[in-house]
């Protein structure tokens, strides 16, 4: 069944006007009216895309979290040799910590987290699509160095989260209390991603011997 | 200078009703005059110590993640051997986890995220009475364990940061998103600790020939 052009012209101005307006205002002092204004829709053309002012939030969660994701996982990294490992790891921590950084997914992140309690399909949604998924998309990624042979890593799924949160612990919790000022630099990123790489890897590297 | 014991008892009861009451109403929806009532002081003594509702919020943070710190990080733990880093490293952070996990304190913090664009002082409150005061009461610990030979840890800030997320980044964050309900259980989080300490040592830990 093909989707209609407008329809997807006008799915996309509704997505884009809501974010807009969430992401400043909070979820409370939104309206769907504010909305619709914004996107250059009807009313009754956004309730019945979206059915509530809830739905409408948990769509966009799902999809600013999921869009987010595939930038970061939609293409495994491809590692040829053992020394490539670390350098590949690197570069894939980096681009995800970066990625979660971005002041829109922060601010996504507060607003859900102070939703929580009376709207919990909001922090499901964030949890499945944000760090469940990179955690999975981790877990493949040990999974094949493991079964070559260039890491040793009994438990993927346990390993795969040590090492995203080895990363993503200290970055995400500074940035959710101290505000976006509060985020590391991209160089201190950088820094801070070899320090957590080179640590995983002196816990999973592969031994040859006296070190 | 003496505090008077019936200030020490009226700044109990008031910070015991703003605890109560920010916690379940949240922090806009309750008033001074809520929580006048409900301590049982007037309305200008309560002003009278301190000040304004934004005020108050903030010593309640200040207070709540002081004293949770108190029961974990007031004694270093005694580890008289190698044998013993292991088991006092989990005991440690294992206290530290559970503590961290409870409702109150995670309500808490969830407010606090909230809050954070509008009223930032709360959220720098929280960081540095909360994680960063655990990292370094943890770097203390490494720094004596690495002079004593039992790890090696050339930067015992950073190696007490990584151990820190590596026990609390995934289940805070699910915690955080998933609601109380998505915490571990008591004996689910001793498991996540062993495994984050087990990793942690394979990292740090003093290596004699093979393993």
């Amino acid at each position: 069944m093909a989707i209609r052009p407008t329809s997807m012209i006008k799915r996309q101005s509704v997505m884009e006007a809501a974010e807009q307006a969430f992401l400043s205002e909070g979820y409370d002092a939104v309206s769907m009216d504010d909305i619709a204004a914004n996107a250059g829709v009807a009313k009754q053309t956004l309730y019945a895309y979206f059915g509530s002012k809830q739905a409408l939030f948990l769509e966009l969660v799902t999809s600013m979290t999921t869009e987010a994701g595939n930038r970061v996982h939609a293409d495994s990294p491809v590692i040829g040799l053992a020394s490539e490992v670390e350098a590949a790891l690197n570069d894939l921590l980096r681009r995800q910590l970066n990625l979660v950084l971005t002041p829109r997914l922060m601010q996504l992140r507060r607003l859900v987290v102070a939703e929580v309690r009376r709207f919990p399909e909001l922090g499901r949604a964030l949890a499945e699509h944000g760090p469940h998924r990179a955690i999975a998309a981790l877990a493949v990624v040990l999974t094949e160095l493991d079964a070559r042979g260039l890491l040793a890593v009994p438990d993927p799924t346990i390993a795969a989260s040590q090492l995203n949160w080895l990363v993503m612990g200290q970055p995400l919790n500074d940035a959710m209390l101290l505000g976006d000022q509060g985020a590391p630099s991209p160089e201190e990123q950088a820094v801070h991603v070899r320090h957590a790489v080179a640590t995983f890897l002196d816990a999973f590297g592969v031994r040859e011997g006296f070190r």
